[in-house]
């Protein structure tokens, strides 16, 4: 039995949580062993990390954030997920280095290959076998998550700029990787969605 | 009045704090603005990961931590060291990315040069005017610590071992960038070693 790397990507809100679930049970129905896991904090020490760049926040440099991310990275990748795939389980984790790139790169502090670069590094070039990208306009994330307030204010405007070029920067990743990425329409029904990733993984050879 | 970034670099015990307090009176005696640093750990940040580091090892991979130390070291470039310098100052900092190249060249896990560029990343390229190397056989500054038990079992020779290879991996960098590293015998007096080093800022233009 070969691993399986399957990381999900997107904005906050788009489910990703959910089709984890989802795909979690179906390979666990094909008898498969599933590994979850998560970005940052998916090991004890990216706990403590993600402790530091929350609850600094501010405080941390850009370069330093960046870094702290990448060592989160390598310590999951090294102790969880290429353990996990060694012995041919499935791995599902929720956000990986595209989340790194889309977010660095809509900031417009660091340089997305760059950033990107030093997650390679971390991660001795650990690529998913699949990427699931699940899209959704962020105007209608928001309008979903906050129906009574749909009118935005000056920051709140600022903060859909920025979601606006996050979801750019995954759509154009996952445009220039079209083997490694499914986009799939976040507003469709759950159950459509985690088919459609079903069905995906079923052209794989 | 043009910032000065002078780094200290050696093995434990060769005498880098004593000469960085040496060379911060001397500057401080010409009028001239010090500040001291030191890595890991001159910041509040660098603190915690230091931490972490410092009670967490064994649990941490290689690369993560790494990166922590590149994490800590972009923050104190970001936040002491540079704006130190934009202001005119001499920032004297024991400890610079030339450490992480030495002890992770000796500990033949990751590649130096690789550590090296992710310090560079970490930093935007702030490369010292001038790095000190404090050099002593490794066996002399040992028996120095320690002059009653000589004889060494065999945990303390690979430990020594381990210890020329750093020593081997400073020599070789400072061999390979002379304009800006002046290497000093640190078994010389300590007001001799700092006389030297202040000849040697003398003849830079």
């Amino acid at each position: 039995m070969t691993g399986l790397f399957i990381t999900l990507e997107g904005g906050d809100g788009t489910g990703k949580s959910t089709q984890a679930a989802l795909l979690g049970e179906w390979f666990t129905e094909q008898g498969r062993e599933v590994v979850f896991t998560r970005e940052p904090g998916g090991t004890d020490l990216g706990l403590e990390l993600r402790e530091i760049v929350l609850h600094s926040r501010g405080d941390i440099t850009a370069r330093a954030e960046a870094l702290l991310y990448a060592a989160d990275r390598a310590h999951n990748v090294a102790t969880i997920v290429r353990p996990s795939l060694a012995r041919g389980a499935v791995v599902i984790q929720d956000r990986y280095l595209d989340s790194s790139a889309a977010y660095q790169g809509a900031g417009r502090v660091l340089d997305p290959v760059e950033v990107r670069n030093v997650s390679m590094w971390a991660t001795e070039n650990l690529v998913p076998d699949l990427t699931v990208l699940l899209d959704l306009d962020p105007k209608v994330g928001r309008e979903r998550l906050d129906a009574d307030n749909k009118r935005f204010d000056r920051l709140e405007s600022e903060a859909l700029d920025f979601h606006v070029r996050v979801r750019d920067a995954y759509l154009a990743m996952a445009a220039s990787e079209p083997d490694r990425f499914i986009v799939v329409d976040a507003s469709l029904d759950r159950l459509e969605i985690r088919d459609a990733i079903i069905a995906r993984l079923g052209t794989r050879s």
